[in-house]
């Protein structure tokens, strides 16, 4: 019955982000429908309905479009970062850029981004203000990133911020709207927000990791990437100190880097790391009345930190 | 009096446009600056605040946010366009990406855009459908002019669609809700949304032929970027149908075929098509009560028909 309504939910969020993308200028739609197709763990939507159904809501589907346009969100974010770190590959397809060339891959992650606005739209300030300032968090941060990767320049505090405003800030929005339109108490939503920020967190760092120990065939993506933009700075920092960050794109210095990464011991003290938020994110969790749905809240936290793509 | 007040509501549109795209991400705050600071003409502004004085508004602060708002959505256009077109200089001074790099340009539209976003949220459904549709048309318009300009596949009804998406709709939401916002029957808001839309179209076609004949001292641009980009092909088909359109970005292709342009005609039928919607734009203003906000509105007609720059 609660595993009925979840899966209905995904399902309607499927059957809306390719409702959502339709348009008469088929270019737009055939490369929003390539990237949305390609899949991806719809985690944020996942985060969204069961925040919804753990905080009391009765009927999946009035949280339906706000997991989609958090969905859409990421898929927007997705098209123009793999322009800006000339990612060739994405969920095991080729990137949209790489496809469709740069200027339309600028088009379609701008397309993306103002159909989130429209979906947005008819749901009043509240949800728009939540999702606004999200937005423009995950712009700064990808901003902050793509300096600190220029500039070299990246300590624990400077990754916190990154990571924080780039990942968690949308997970946070994802739980919290999804809260809010269940109708929930204050205590109840802020519970839920923190649970969604603790897990953006959590995610954004095992993410980091694999992209130091994982598998790319796996992953649906080159490893070694993130290391070359910056954004793994954090995980090499905990490494030895004598560790040569000059590395630029090519091949070897990156092959060479990883290894030395992954002998370093910086991998275990990022996890180490990683599990603590996934500890905030479940104890968050314990100002949330019991229910299935706040149990699978739970288990997606292990999800996080156990997965290996 | 009435001038005064139209002063205070552009000067607050400025005020606020700095205010809002303030943030602890320097780069983004600098090069949001760059762009805010180089001025233009703040043609959209002008509409709503016209537009809500015409409808009856009382008091002009009411229609500000939404006048910001509407410039802000053209500036992070003009950032993106600028990557899209590489075009080194804007308004004179020199482009976003020119001066930041391509991966910080486009991050700084992305942050203009989710900015917009910030700024409308509170505004409720109403507003945001507008301004959302608006966008979605704007970037859907965009892509239909690069798609021609690659395809070099262009007539008067995809120009007209062009146009109408990436320029007019635009105009029409700025004019629209600046009558919403003054509380207009619903007949001077359609009067005064169809003025907009009208003045778009109007705008745009005097743009692209500016990009033919205009001054690129007084423009701040080079010429015939936009016969590159295929946006000025409307105005070229209208000339000798012998004309060669295969030219490439080198320089004396685009002068030879400027010139070839300037002595076909095309660019007085162009002009005469601008005029025609320019009557319609200011037979609309018909419907509104006489006030000097709707005398304005038709000197504004006039001034696009004859502007230089």
């Amino acid at each position: 019955m609660f595993l009925d309504q979840l899966d209905e939910g995904l399902d309607a969020v499927e059957e809306q982000l390719r409702q959502v993308i339709a348009t008469d200028v088929t270019l737009l739609e055939d490369a929003s429908n390539h990237i949305v197709e390609s899949g991806g763990k719809r985690l944020r939507p996942n985060v969204t309905l069961l925040s919804y159904l753990a905080a009391g809501g009765q009927n999946i589907f009035e949280a339906v479009p706000l997991a989609t346009a958090v969905e859409l969100v990421h898929t927007a974010t997705l098209v123009h970062d793999d322009i800006n770190d000339h990612s060739l590959t994405r969920r095991g397809r080729i990137a949209v850029h790489a496809r469709w060339g740069r200027t339309f891959a600028l088009l379609t992650g701008d397309y993306l981004f103002t159909k989130v606005y429209e979906l947005m739209a008819p749901y009043g300030a509240k949800f728009n203000v939540i999702m606004a300032n999200a937005c423009v968090k995950l712009v700064e941060g990808e901003t902050l990133q793509a300096e600190a990767a220029k500039n070299g320049a990246i300590n624990q505090v400077i990754y916190k911020t990154i990571i924080s405003r780039k990942t968690a800030s949308l997970f946070e929005a994802a739980s919290r709207m999804g809260a809010l339109v269940a109708g929930a108490e204050e205590d109840i939503v802020e519970a839920l927000a923190d649970y969604g920020y603790n897990l953006g967190l959590t995610f954004q760092i095992v993410d980091d990791v694999l992209d130091i120990v994982g598998n790319p065939q796996t992953l649906g993506k080159p490893i070694g990437n993130d290391i070359v933009q910056g954004a793994g700075a954090f995980v090499a920092q905990n490494g030895k100190k004598t560790l040569n960050r000059n590395i630029t794109a090519e091949i070897d210095p990156i092959k060479d880097m990883l290894a030395k990464l992954r002998d370093s011991g910086a991998v275990d003290v990022a996890l180490a790391q990683a599990r603590e938020w996934a500890s905030r994110s479940r104890n968050s969790l314990s100002l949330v009345p019991y229910s299935l749905a706040r149990e699978e809240l739970d288990n997606l936290v292990e999800l996080v930190i156990e997965r290996e793509n």
